[in-house]
């Protein structure tokens, strides 16, 4: 069920991992790694506060889920993320064989789960089912008024 | 010069330290990013040893020269790595802006520089130079070894 209340949990917790960013001055993106119903682990962008290009939310919490699980495959487990991932995180997800992944807002500029590549449409070795739409407009309107207000600063 | 005595021994360096990867029971992977002609980090393959999806050789090094230099961004560096970027460490040098990138072998199974997919024909904002070829064999032999001893394993 895409749109279960739980799901809806799951993507209001990853929003507030996502102002937590934008409240670094890091674009706000969040996501949580969710199993047998609990969340296993989280994650914010902090490429610009931690000053380092890899630590995006997914890659953040993708690192952290391996810790908790001892392993560097996460099966079993459904993420949870506020936009959609870039080449780089699509393929951690795709490394580290994430079954599910529940995405709120389109990337138009670097998406890699449909809108500028798909990296579904290629023989890797691992495709993750893929959730559009999600608290979708919270996700859109938190992004915009963060761009807003890098603008007039 | 993409063939110079310099890049040779840098390229050396990433076989050393794939060496290390395989010793640790990871796929041999070793990388190095080089600025001003010297190595400024270091990476090798630690997804097994770690249990970590995103240990991989080249997101090591990215993130270790991203502290190193002080920022997200890696202008001026140079990579060099043993074997063909995954989509995940693809995007890893795209999203640090890595201008330069030089790759031993060929990754025909998960290659997003040309053999599974080209990242860099995609309308991403930046676009790596890629190398083909530097100590190719030898990246290839010690790929090839590790494989035999783990089916005999």
């Amino acid at each position: 069920m895409p749109y279960s209340i739980k799901n809806t949990e799951f993507m209001l917790e990853a929003l507030s991992l996502a102002r937590l960013a934008a409240s670094n001055g890091d674009v706000p993106v969040g996501c949580v790694i969710v199993r047998d119903g609990k969340i296993i682990s989280v994650g914010y962008n902090r490429r610009q506060s931690d000053n380092n290009a890899v630590a995006h939310a997914e890659t953040e919490a993708i690192t952290s889920a391996c810790r908790f699980l001892g392993g560097w495959r996460l099966p079993r487990c459904t993420m949870f993320v506020t936009l959609e991932p870039c080449p780089m995180c699509a393929g951690a997800i795709i490394n580290a064989r994430i079954p599910e992944v529940y995405i709120a807002a389109h990337d138009f500029k670097s998406g890699a789960f449909g809108s500028v590549l798909n990296l579904c449409n290629y023989p890797l070795n691992h495709r993750p089912k893929i959730h559009y739409g999600l608290l979708e407009n919270e996700s859109v309107v938190l992004l915009r008024s963060f761009f807003l207000k890098l603008r007039n600063n």
